[in-house]
């Protein structure tokens, strides 16, 4: 049994927490947050659990086996290093870090130290992604063309991190679990219309190397909420809707047939092929408690985590590009990333 | 009456003589093409009208007095001068011609001859747009934001043009009448995913001069087919879904409020505003038929019609920015659009 | 080739000799209408057509096979007898007759003389519904629970027929062709909300042998349009929306699963079977094409048509219950309903 | 500041108990369930409640002024009647009781004793419902033409009561809301599908006084889940979809426009009014909080609740008036309900 403790307790904390206590390979040991009134909210729904006010001392408690970290992005960097040396293992909200150097100074702690390094991109825990995933692992969707995804609302414009780094990152962790290659260049263009905000829309375009594409629409000052993504490949395509209560994912039979001919590129035959639509149930567990749970084995067992540092210094790497490429209009950047051992 | 002169009997072709023939102040006088098939077709439909197996002969003819061309795209300059020259009104199909050069000499010999040159961006006679551009010009929507479209289906690949000029032309012809401000500088990137095909899909940023970004995504190969654009401003935010049967245009009261500090730029507060949405009823008119009374109208009153050659070249350049973007993986553009005299 | 005459060329005539035009093993021979302006918008269209402004004429032409009637129902019943009389088939637009005697004469004189009756049950003839009674007759659905249809609109008040006789019509023969049973019984309720004018609104209840129960809710005075039908049994379920452009038919791998136990009915277990979707490729045809073709063809082999007499029968019988239901608030009727010879 | 118990901390009890807990005007001071691990649950979450194994002991406690009741329908009564002749007030979940003579027994003894006896018609505390009586108040829809809903979903099937008395029951309150008359008579036709188990599809109509109608559509055996109401009057029509995230309630400016003459009403002519439809924003506060608010003024201020006894006894009277119709396959019967002093 992992003893779990959670370091802030503030908008996203309170998840962890739940799930920590739920899933059944860990247990919920400690909560820490400096705020007086984060606490005691903490130990009403907690009252097992040990509650610090510093992170620090948290750390320190040597009943704590892992920490959770749940604090501002630019916090993120101290206190898992500071866990790590501790000989904590690690699970940090997303974006990992501010910087790759940060990601990947982490890595090589978790590393040395055979500690587990993971990052709470949820989205690859939920069901939908999951099935995704399988698709095209097994092949049904062929050589992947593209992934567009348009993930808009308004809401929740933030002080110190734009709209790529809120939102834009969802998205670049997806792509990180569903496809084995990485973007080799990247472009993103973005506004910013409120005087003395970070941008609050942007569209990036992320080019791999077998030709795949994959394009982003972020927007926090949209009148309606979309979260839809297409993915479509030489076999078949995907509509995966976050906001449909059921069908969240349907797979078309489409595409187009080539009829090539040997001798003349341009008389080249295309036509479309249509067929059925297929909407897989997916199981109904929540993706966060699926996540805790991935935490408790990868340590149990010493094994890699789905989501480990390196995908989430990816992910860093990317929204660092990005934000070259927004602050050039759009120019492309080109970018290197890691590949995960498998 | 105006007599009118159908150039081109083949897709888009009869919707225009449909639309001749029952429009009040024109009549449908003759019709070319060079098959025999088509000129079967036609003769049935229009037993008054002449039929031409040249294009040459129909503009020879002094009973006509307005050509209206729906020829492919690469024959529009040759047949559009010639029927200038021989004193001709002239309506033709988008885009306007192949360069913008060719634009610019058709605009000076219509206007030399005090001739109507008119381009067919259907769209902008359509109800929706229409309604939507009275919202913008009585200031209902604020300053603009950005206007932000999908176009994607499956379908229609073509030989010899791609997905920019056969479904962005309508964004851009769109964007020309909506705003009275031209864009500066763009970028697009695209993919074509069928080898020996031009792209099949693209992603466009456009940006103006006050600030305001316009971006557009089309795409051939999607899995469904999709018709939406958002355009939001200080005021109001539109939502304008052309599926829709009806509702077609949503007016959403809702976008950020400001309370501006004098001192502190960084103690800017951002207020959301959600308020009614409303969707104006729209005339059930034919967006063609409108289209062809226009340029009667504009024909009699010697007046310059709204889609006139200084939209069609302005798309035309557009488009011409948006290949060389194109050609560089979205590097932005900068260029130089010609404004309507108002 | 069977020659065809038209009877009535007002709503619904054009399209009927558009495909009689149009479909292989017909060809257009005649039309009549009384109107003038009527006949010369036909003569337009199809000048090989010949035009006369008595539907008695028509029938007295020696050239034409086969007649298919489009004028008011009150008229239906004199002009196909007399046709009959005449020695032609038959095609009658619904509801066949205004009562069930005058459809029982019908199909009497049409079988002594061996001559082909065919009801205009167009929906019979859509992809979806042809698709929908392939799953139920290959028992994918199961043993079918009930069918709920809603079909309701703003629109279309009619002098001389009330909602149910021109909307539940529809639903009428579609129950006909889907399943091999018949109604025992019915009650309709319904409400006029114009003074002077037929009733508006119904809902209409049927019950069959086996169980089943089939539920239709018409109305002219709803401010949305919805063409929405469900499809239940113990295997499967069907959601027919005859509105979404694609998807028309949605099939759901849900259901109850009973867990009995053999002592105690009251220890039924009850569970709930949630799993995939799946929407069939429909084909694009034009359900009044294939109809026309289905006419012919029964004419040229002998053979029954699915829209026979006997359906049209039918839905006229369950016109006259649902009446006599309405005058008594939804009290229910029994009725007695012939089969098919199958 | 009221002090209340909750009976029953089974499905709904732990919402209510949030609610009290929660509200301003009252304190969450009791809990009572007779299951151990119930009352394990509720004590981790109100270490402050008191706790009790049976309902009579909460009763007796006089720490405590109101009780809520949620517990099954058949203990209603008796729980109730308890609780009004221990002198507390009583919020008891919907249906009131089994039987209109059991609520009208607890209305006489909440009215002898002037304890405030209120129903936990939730839907009447949600803000779309109330926007809605709000826009029939005012005269925005005009005279009422019907009320019209369908809610339908895949589920829970349960032992001891049947679909009527599970989801009409929602409608029956919210009509009982909404208009300020009573139904005269009703027809309810169902199907009970599974051999043992109550009705789980019925189809209700409710006929009133001015010819206003409502119709009922309830189902637990549909592949879909559906919330939705049709309202229509003589000015505007409105629909309300409970499950949109937003835009929740449409109203649109459509009908019906009649051009009287006075002469013939044959002559009466229909013409149809399409205008623009409007989305009003809707507050986001949950209704149940709303409802445990108005509890507690209703008890300081010594007022009628509008979901009253009286509310509670018609919604029961309706629900015996269905299943004796039920019974009869859908046969009219009386009824005779009471109006709320106003």
């Amino acid at each position: 049994m992992i003893s779990i403790g959670i370091i802030g307790y503030g908008y996203w904390g309170p998840n962890l927490a739940r799930c920590a206590a739920e899933s059944d390979g860990c247990r919920l040991a400690a909560i820490a947050d400096f705020s007086s009134a984060a606490r005691e909210r903490a130990g009403k729904r907690y009252p097992a659990a040990k509650l610090y006010s510093s992170w620090q001392d948290l750390i320190a408690d040597p009943k704590v086996d892992a920490v959770v970290i749940a604090t501002p992005v630019s916090t993120h960097y101290e206190i898992a290093l500071s866990a790590l040396l501790a000989g904590k293992h690690v699970l940090v909200e997303k974006p990992m870090t501010n910087t790759s150097a940060q990601a990947l100074r982490l890595i090589e702690e978790a590393s040395k130290r055979k500690l587990v390094l993971m990052v709470d991109h949820t989205f690859v825990f939920t069901p939908a992604v999951q099935k995704i995933r399988d698709l095209i692992v097994t092949g049904k969707v062929g050589d992947i063309y593209y992934y567009d995804s348009t993930r808009i609302n308004l809401g929740l414009f933030q002080h110190d991190v734009n709209v790529v780094w809120d939102l834009a990152v969802h998205d670049l962790a997806i792509l990180e679990y569903l496809f084995d290659e990485r973007p080799t260049a990247m472009s993103a263009s973005g506004a910013g219309h409120i005087r003395g905000k970070p941008e609050n829309m942007a569209h990036i375009s992320l080019f791999f190397p077998s030709g795949m594409v994959a394009y982003l629409n972020v927007n926090w000052l949209a009148p309606v909420k979309i979260r839809q993504t297409l993915i479509a490949g030489t076999k078949r395509m995907i509509v995966y809707n976050d906001l449909e209560p059921s069908e969240k994912v349907k797979v078309y039979d489409r595409g187009v047939d080539l009829n090539e001919s040997p001798e003349d590129l341009r008389k080249l035959l295309v036509s479309y092929r249509t067929g059925d639509m297929w909407s897989p149930q997916l199981p109904l567990k929540e993706a966060l408690l699926t996540e805790l749970e991935h935490f408790s084995e990868a340590i149990s067992a010493g094994t890699e985590p789905i989501t480990s540092g390196i995908s989430g210094l990816n992910v860093v790497s990317m929204l660092e590009s990005a934000a070259t490429s927004l602050s050039r209009r759009g120019t492309p950047i080109e970018i290197g990333l890691m590949r995960r051992a498998s």
